[in-house]
């Protein structure tokens, strides 16, 4: 297995781009990709496109906008795990010596209201009922905050101060969907959305794209910007839990993942210094902060009580607001993490800078059963 | 790049399936190729998973039928050349180590009526006018066979013998959607699609799916069945030709992929005992036997009209039927290819059998820009 790196990031703005295509944001991203890292068009020899609803061949509709050099173009769809598993195929190619240099390239235009996705309800029917009138995801999620809250004691003030944080990095994040600071009251006052989750506990739908390119070491050499290593690159399926488990779904899949992660990179949860996570809703958060190993089982409400993933805390969590406010382009999501990573560790955050980032994490689930954790640093 | 090898294959039927969800046809395939292997699900270290039009996360939907081992699952698309992409991908893992065993599967429900496939608009709007009313797919066919007519001298009954022949094997293949025989008049006196084209020269859209199992050597020797060695695989995407030509999209592309796999097998096409080509129209058979150096550019209306792609003849060409009559489930098309390949090798293929088959070479094209082609062989 071969040294690997993300040699050069790109990403649009995340919101509602009414008035661009996807052809018109990957190859925004795209572009701005292969300028950061110093390299023209055709030194990609492999791509794979993640988009969860764009349509066939969606990927050589965008990279047709770049460059036609002829080399395999895969569409990859994960779930909200899209953006992410295209990165792990690029990781895998230029791992493995299939390719020197890989495109990981995401993007997606997403419509207002709840995502319609056929394989949630599929997915775990005995964990998710779903209340009267209300969106499948958010429902969903709702029943994993009673099972967290009934087990551990998580209350919905924890909860809501995750979108309070997430909220306060996005207003640093000139890329963010919703730039705006909320309060504690707020988040709490927003609208109902699946009882108790209000609007400002769930993520939007988002429009964007985010690029990365992946290149072996000799590469990376010769690249404009510091590279940064991939230590870990993990991809899980799901697997049965016990019915009714409404923890079942969000626990074992993302534990596993991140214990297979930390052992590939051999490092330890302790010295993150940053992770973007899968704060599609608050609850998420709460609960990725114990599968991925920041505290113990059931003590992630006291963690976000605690500001611990604050910038400036334990460790940095979602510093460029998350999913809630970053938002949530399914396709573009997992590389925008990257995104974020690459340039904390380059120290070009401005505002929202993490001080002295050298290792991070990256992580997304898809439902329907993909997830993945991504361990990168600078320190090489 | 290590020896990779098909080692067990599976499929169902090709045919509109109504009362089959794509779980139930999936998990057909699968529990076929696992038994045909004589492998147990466990033994599946990633599985690729093709489909075009099923909703986010269905290869894990079907796949959770069989077995949840928390494996990498990756969902594929890449238009009709779907089934394909996957199989590459497949391939790939096992080739570079990163896999022993990965899975190759890919599934289609379609309804009736043309493809709605809006890259193929984006993708060529110079090359392929569109008569009113007419389906694009169609459309673009008819202006390919006429571009080819009027620079080679094509006949319209050459591109009938096509349909004759393909139906000719469907007829001896149970799993065919249109197991029937036709005959120059049917196919000629047909319902016009888009003139010249009728109704049996355009494959019908389908429901199916299919399933290969991909290997290491080591794991190879231990399985049930005689393995099948992958010669080649590749995958190219579209170079850019001149505004107006209707045959670039359908030659330059199809060729150098061709050109690529022989080169990475060492074989050159005379040693070809068959071929599973992307017969989706009669016409563009005729050119695929140009692309894939059946006979010279220009001389393959003479090909058909000869019978040299017939059973017994030079070389079997869709001794399964092809698109045209075995149908076109678009995500399972590319693997049932192979399908029909590994059976051919081991003598398993009835009253459609290639005698002595050692030597095949599988082809798909899907519009929007990815042609697959793989070269595999039992002489191992």
């Amino acid at each position: 297995m071969r040294e690997t790196y993300v040699v050069g990031v790109g990403m649009t703005p995340f919101g509602r781009h009414e008035d661009k295509t996807i052809e018109d944001l990957g190859q925004e991203a795209l572009r701005g990709a292969l300028a950061n890292a110093g390299l023209e068009f055709p030194a990609i020899e492999m791509a794979f496109c993640g988009h969860a609803m764009q349509g066939t061949t969606a990927g050589q509709r965008v990279i047709n906008r770049v460059g036609n050099t002829g080399i395999p173009i895969i569409n990859v769809e994960n779930a909200c795990a899209t953006g992410s598993t295209a990165l792990y195929q690029a990781v895998m190619a230029v791992r493995s010596g299939v390719a020197d240099v890989a495109l990981a390239i995401g993007f997606e235009k997403m419509g207002r209201g709840p995502i319609q996705n056929p394989a949630v309800a599929a997915a775990r029917p005995a964990a998710t009922p779903r209340p009267a009138g209300a969106a499948p995801m958010p429902s969903m999620f709702s029943e994993v905050f009673k099972a967290h809250s009934k087990k551990y004691g998580t209350t919905i003030e924890q909860m809501a101060r995750v979108s309070v944080k997430n909220h306060n990095n996005a207003s640093l994040n000139p890329r963010a969907q919703y730039g705006f600071k909320v309060t504690l009251e707020d988040v709490l006052n927003a609208r109902m959305v699946a009882d108790p989750l209000t609007l400002l506990m769930c993520c939007p739908t988002s429009s964007g794209a985010a690029a990365a390119i992946v290149a072996s070491a000799e590469v990376a050499r010769s690249c404009k910007n510091k590279p940064v290593a991939i230590l870990a690159s993990i991809l899980q399926s799901e697997r049965p839990g016990t019915p009714g488990d409404a923890l079942h779904g969000v626990t074992e899949i993302n534990t596993r993942a991140a214990e297979k992660a930390y052992a590939q990179a051999g490092v330890k949860p302790g010295a993150l210094d940053l992770i973007e996570l899968h704060d599609c809703f608050a609850i998420a958060e709460i609960v990725h902060y114990e599968n991925l190993g920041l505290c113990a089982r059931g003590e992630g409400g006291k963690f976000a009580e605690m500001g611990f993933g604050e910038i400036g805390g334990k460790v940095a969590v979602s510093p460029s607001g998350g999913l809630l406010a970053k938002g949530h382009p399914l396709g573009a999501t997992g590389i925008a993490q990257v995104v974020e990573l690459v340039e904390q560790f380059r120290g070009e955050s401005g505002p929202r800078q993490v001080k002295g980032a050298k290792l991070g994490l990256a992580h997304c689930q898809g439902f329907g059963g993909a997830v993945t954790v991504h361990i990168l640093t600078s320190q090489v």
